[in-house]
């Protein structure tokens, strides 16, 4: 692994977007997004993703120029075609439309349909809390599919990652997860070291659960929805309405967008807690219910329950202060996109690490 | 078992909460949403909590009369202090109040605090997707703990019930249920069958997973998070999302509900496909998801893949024509009601049944 400092990170990632065709305020948004998901510790959704953003937009699958169309408007929604503009540009500013609506209305919800691909969902949460705001965010990708209902065996879903987040008087909580079993990138990572899945989170086309990787990447099968063969049915609902929430609304599902690659449905909502109360009793509240899970006896000793995002924004102020970490996936791909582009690599110090 | 016709179980459910001092129209209110739990087949969620409704009523811990006080306001959200009336009564309200405002402004979301037991969230969702929203729903219940956070062994959240809706060409599709990997009344039903779990469902004190109900009930264990001690921390999100647009939103917690009983506090948010795209459109993407679903090869052979709901509403159908089936559990202490009201009791078949 090596550690670069935040500012050179940001500015090398920026100058690379720029350089490939995406215009200065876009590049800035894109790299803010990008590098937040690597402090964050997302490091499969940060920078790693640096090369295919270039390659898109150098291939101008991914417009670098332009706003995005606003299609529909009411005092608490908007719908938006982004027309191919970055997901990692569009969606903070469809956080930022979200809330200012809810300021006004109590609430606000935008939909973004055909951004390209978000990256990490986690990245945009933490400009709602700033805002005194709780956030729920889906992004759904209707050209993938590998998800099965329960009690099926075919891929109908994509992985939809859903991101929920709120204040508190300390730290947010930020929560970045999906309603599948597991992520397909965990699949394929067991499959290339020869390994098994921690648990069987593969459904065979034999109808069989399994841990086997192989039953995916080579025969077809499909991930299994969070809850599994027991309790897949609330997993299965959960996709079920993420899907509805952002093709469904958005009315581009995977008829209209089977060859999008990548391509994401965005649902954003945001509420203010000052319109439905007071921002102190809420507070109150949240502050209370965080504490009850911190003071739960662990279940194992010495192994406190954490607040979901705990970890992640511990490690950010880290990274901040002392400089991002990249790792051995992540650092040649951006010396190789540094030569090829002829954007000057940051200065990088070599860090060895035991995890 | 035995049937009552639907038409006369009605007019006794309706009788009986008008007989223990509620208004006509709360008796109405009520009765339609205890009878509706009974025909999609929730049935410890329907009529079995009649006298429970009529003990509250009596007691004047649930209020017969009066009206919810309507806190906050703004276009797109309100916030209701429901004061003790009856759940039953101000759900449905809340629904239609936020269905109006959705087709206003794009969305409505209406939070209630302070209704006594809702009962079945199921039974409040199609008057969202007859409208043609779509509708997403949560109750919390302040004064109750039973699941744990993931890692913890404490009890916390109340096994918070999850609904979700959306209109479709045909049946809308239903979604009813909760963030925990069980139901507390099944881990009641198998201690007092003294049977085992079907998996894992109980954190023990000593951090250990076990299927015993005993561990719950004899020994202040917790139900384990949806995802268990795998995947639990999915779960353990969704559960403090589900308060805190709950108790948070409504500045009402477990702090200041701890003495509620089963009180809930209500979440009702509403969207208008119609304001986000066209009515059409939005059912052409929803149709074809479900169908993708449907069609998928069925794990277990001629077991084809069901969408959430489907199996309720047509036992509705079915119960509409031929009656409600209510069993041993239940029809005997609607008899004993109907002694203690003087109300006359419906006219009920026996039926045999195998199930």
């Amino acid at each position: 692994m090596v550690r670069v400092q935040h500012a050179q990170l940001m500015s090398f990632v920026s100058q690379c977007l720029r350089t490939a065709g995406a215009a200065d305020s876009i590049a800035e948004a894109m790299a803010t997004s990008l590098v937040e998901g690597d402090l964050l510790g997302f490091r499969t959704h940060g920078v790693r993703r640096l090369p295919y953003n270039v390659k898109q937009l150098q291939s101008r699958a991914m417009k670098g120029q332009g706003e995005v169309q606003v299609l529909r408007r009411r005092s608490a929604i908007e719908t938006w075609d982004a027309e191919g503009l970055s997901g990692l540009y569009v969606a903070p500013k469809a956080v930022r439309t979200a809330i200012r609506m809810a300021r006004a209305a109590g609430t606000g919800t935008v939909i973004v349909k055909r951004c390209e691909h978000v990256a990490s969902l986690a990245a945009y949460l933490q400009a709602a809390t700033d805002a005194g705001m709780v956030i729920s965010m889906i992004a759904a990708t209707p050209a993938q599919s590998s998800v099965a209902p329960f009690g099926g065996v075919q891929r109908v879903f994509s992985p939809n990652p859903y991101g929920f987040a709120a204040p508190t008087s300390g730290e947010p909580l930020v929560l970045d997860m999906s309603f599948s079993i597991t992520a397909a990138g965990k699949v394929r990572q067991a499959y290339d070291r020869k390994e098994q899945l921690p648990w069987p989170a593969i459904i065979a086309k034999n109808g069989e659960a399994t841990a086997d990787p192989a039953e995916y990447i080579e025969r077809d099968g499909a991930i299994l929805p969070l809850g599994g063969t027991d309790l897949g049915y609330k997993g299965y609902g959960l996709c079920l309405m993420s899907e509805i929430l952002t093709l469904g609304l958005s009315n581009y599902g995977r008829l209209q967008g089977a060859f999008d690659g990548e391509m994401n449905t965005l649902y954003v909502h945001v509420a203010d807690p000052e319109a439905f109360g007071t921002r102190q009793d809420f507070l109150t509240v949240t502050d209370d219910l965080l504490r009850r899970c911190r003071e739960s006896a662990p279940a194992i000793p010495k192994a406190a329950v954490r607040i979901p995002g705990e970890r992640a924004l511990e490690l950010k102020r880290t990274q901040l202060r002392e400089g991002v970490l990249l790792d051995e996936l992540t650092w040649p791909r951006l010396q190789h996109l540094a030569q090829k582009l002829n954007v000057p690599l940051p200065a990088a110090t070599l860090v060895e690490l035991t995890d």
